[in-house]
């Protein structure tokens, strides 16, 4: 960020009064221009017993493999968000079966969300941002062509209790491999 | 938004190729300025059995009790926020316990995030954006002078919940009393 949004003018990196935290803020209106996390939402969708994958038609990682999911818009919920990025996607309908994981990924300021979804009537292709998708059995995943961090850790989760079908909500974070862990303890399943 | 934060000059409202949205575009670079919900992440701080509220010294909703809660930052994962919004707010180390209510408000485009969490000593105070904070046990809740809608509707999840200690994880949303509910589906505890 170099200008103000709002006047055009330059912006300077200050901690403003009552903050701790330097932030943009213009020279001349003295607007503070806030940067904060990003949501990124998605689906595990479910179709008879397999999991349907998106295989990506964009940067970065294309032609490798992902769960439904993208950048949650201004005025619509996360379940929206990920319903809506499901359908663009995949082509696909889902009702949305509850919240599966959070991720996050503190050093690219994202939030990553992922629910537990069912296909509508089983119908799916690949939306413009996908080259194709796919319904993959548990012993079918592509692992070594997984896209993301946070798809891979979801897909682990999930298939390690679709066998009970008893599903938890997984509270979690990925760190660049040579981050050290700030607390082991943030990295826990939620029981409750 | 009426400038490029890239270049200084002139955005305009467009739907850029291959997006189906109105984004701002800078009329000179093409820079794409995308606007994305903000999380808000908090606490349920709970001592000896009561909740920690805090008395808002800030606008809006000056003197009004809130849980501690403030915009989640870059570099940072909910959990840390959380934890530092209770630092910042109630002067209380947390230890957190699980995610317990997920809100989205989706007409100001933020995303609400609430973690139980424990006192680490029972120690407490008053940050600079509160005027004081105080336990209050179950039946003591100044439930008229509540801040937000969202503090409000996790109390009454945590509240309803506390006899049993069998809490659950809450994904809902809060509209605008105008609004009509686009799905009464999407409001329901996850009880995975």
């Amino acid at each position: 960020m170099k200008y103000c949004s709002t006047c055009g003018q330059q912006v300077e990196q200050k901690i403003p009064a009552g903050d701790n935290r330097y932030r943009y803020v213009c020279v001349s209106c003295e607007t503070i221009h806030y940067q904060n996390p990003r949501i990124i939402a998605g689906t595990v969708p479910v179709w008879d017993g397999k999991i349907l994958l998106c295989r990506r038609a964009i940067e970065p990682r294309y032609g490798y493999w992902t769960l439904p999911a993208g950048f949650m818009e201004n005025a619509e919920t996360t379940i929206e968000a990920a319903a809506r990025e499901t359908l663009e996607e995949a082509l696909a309908e889902v009702t949305i079966d509850g919240l599966f994981s959070i991720i996050d990924v503190p050093h690219i300021n994202q939030v990553h969300m992922f629910y537990r979804a069912t296909l509508v009537n089983g119908s799916f292709g690949a939306g413009e941002e996908s080259l194709e998708s796919r319904l993959f059995a548990a012993d079918e995943i592509p692992w070594d062509e997984i896209s993301f961090p946070t798809v891979k850790r979801t897909l682990e989760y999930f298939l390690s209790e679709m066998p009970s079908g008893n599903y938890g909500l997984h509270v979690t974070d990925i760190r660049p491999p040579s981050a050290k862990r700030l607390d082991q303890n943030t990295s826990s399943r939620n029981t409750s």
